[in-house]
């Protein structure tokens, strides 16, 4: 059974949960800018994703409040100063950028009040973040307005003038994703930590055509047995067996040719786990 | 030390790694949409977010490719039809997403090749995933291109006409993080699972003004034995602790009192871990 969900019939803040719930785990901008004061402003921001590499662009929305409709600081600085840092946030300051979204009085700098070092940029007026692990010098190519009320946001398209990566998180040349130990935002209070046992690797050819699920026997793309998943582990595969193969697999596994065929999809389950999707799609097709 | 990386000065793959690492962990827009003939199309972005609630707006870019610099069928079906649903990606879903991404002539439908619902829509012409817990039927509200050169950009910005949600991750009015278990996107071929321990549940008001590090005692805020989470805890407390407070504190921990700062700091770190920052900084201010 699934919900109808309408924007404009359901109140405001229970559909911007919702949103904020089902789109995620979304990636952090923890944003520094500079007033026309020199005050520091440092804001995390998880409206925001890269959209392009060439040329290099990233987007976040600062968004109006859905209490009062007003809008925020680092609106106000990209709009004066056209520039901005975007930094990452990593779990080892997870803390201090949630205390970042406390609503400080514009003329304090959250650098001050979260205890992070503004280190001098290279291209940009504004500061990086000392401790962040990767900075991205912005400038800042168009703000584009959604809206006028509560909860409306703005597309700030920054393009990344330059990236700077802390040697520490580099192996090879490329950014070690357990080590850079990324924290992602979801709805209401969470968030999720991308380190460690949370990640996965799975390596899919763009290029290769595969059987696909609809080049699989009924019985192998219907089973009861085997989840979605694991019949995408099969259909991913290059070739369905040909005679030859399952003719040899039978005679190497005389023991299971006179098994039920749920009794075979229960085997073929535990070889598909066991890296063996091959053989399970042999035995499932004896 | 951290390293500089200079957009034009690296070839466009590295720093497309580089980008893809940083801005993680990222949602997966699972579109699907229709071509002229009719066609279903199905596949996944994460080149993706949700940028406004009021009105609600999602962006997803669909990429030139960095090696032929030729653009993807769900870009030609959404400038064509100015609608798409966008679907969203759960473990259980993972592979049948995966094998989507693969390169299947245009005539194909993606939803037979991974064995995925199309279930009709009940505004837009293109189908939404069956199995997917939340469709949002979209119109195109405008496309815009952030270049022509392989691995360039489209923002396709889609206003949000309606979610449907299945009643199976909804707990009180509310999506269930836990239950929704949604996959995000890092670089290289990682994927983060958000669910079970990866989550975590942080509240932090944005109207209260706590005290800041900067309202620390200097030996607190310079701690070396504390991290910056556990500083960050304490600065997180609306008000340091008065006088009263602090005398009421070592008369009840009187065998606290005459042990050195590291002592005091190391199990004053145990107590944060047991959500006894007040008691911590207490101690510390002994």
């Amino acid at each position: 059974m699934k919900r109808k969900i309408i924007p404009g019939e359901v109140p405001s803040r229970e559909l911007h949960q919702y949103l904020i719930s089902a789109v995620a785990p979304r990636p952090i901008a923890f944003v520094s800018s500079l007033d026309e004061n020199g005050v520091q402003n440092l804001a995390p921001y998880s409206f925001f994703n890269v959209f392009s590499s060439n040329p290099p662009i990233a987007v976040f929305s600062s968004n109006r409040k859905g209490t009062n409709n007003a809008t925020k600081d680092t609106l106000h600085n990209v709009k004066l100063q056209g520039e901005c840092v975007i930094n990452v946030v990593p779990h080892s300051m997870l803390r201090q950028m949630s205390l970042a979204s406390v609503e400080f009085p514009s003329d304090v700098s959250e650098f001050a009040k979260v205890g992070l070092t503004p280190e001098p940029s290279e291209i940009v007026q504004a500061p990086r973040v000392g401790e962040s692990p990767v900075n991205m010098e912005c400038k800042v190519l168009d703000i584009i307005t959604l809206g006028d009320k509560g909860g409306a946001g703005h597309l700030i398209i920054c393009e990344i003038l330059m990236m700077t990566i802390d040697e520490s998180v580099i192996v090879e040349n490329a950014i070690d994703q357990d080590k850079l130990d990324l924290m992602g935002r979801l709805g209401k209070n969470f968030y999720v930590r991308a380190s460690g046992n949370a990640l996965m690797e799975l390596h899919q050819s763009v290029y290769d055509i595969p059987i696909g699920f609809d080049g699989l026997p009924k019985e192998v793309r219907e089973s009861a047995i085997l989840t979605g998943n694991e019949i995408a582990i099969l259909a991913s595969l290059m070739n369905l067996p040909g005679k030859d193969t399952i003719i040899s697999f039978s005679e190497n596994n005389k023991n299971l040719i006179s098994l039920s065929d749920e009794e075979k999809h229960l085997i073929a389950k535990n070889m598909i786990s066991q890296d063996l999707a091959k053989d399970a799609l042999c035995l499932m097709m004896i």
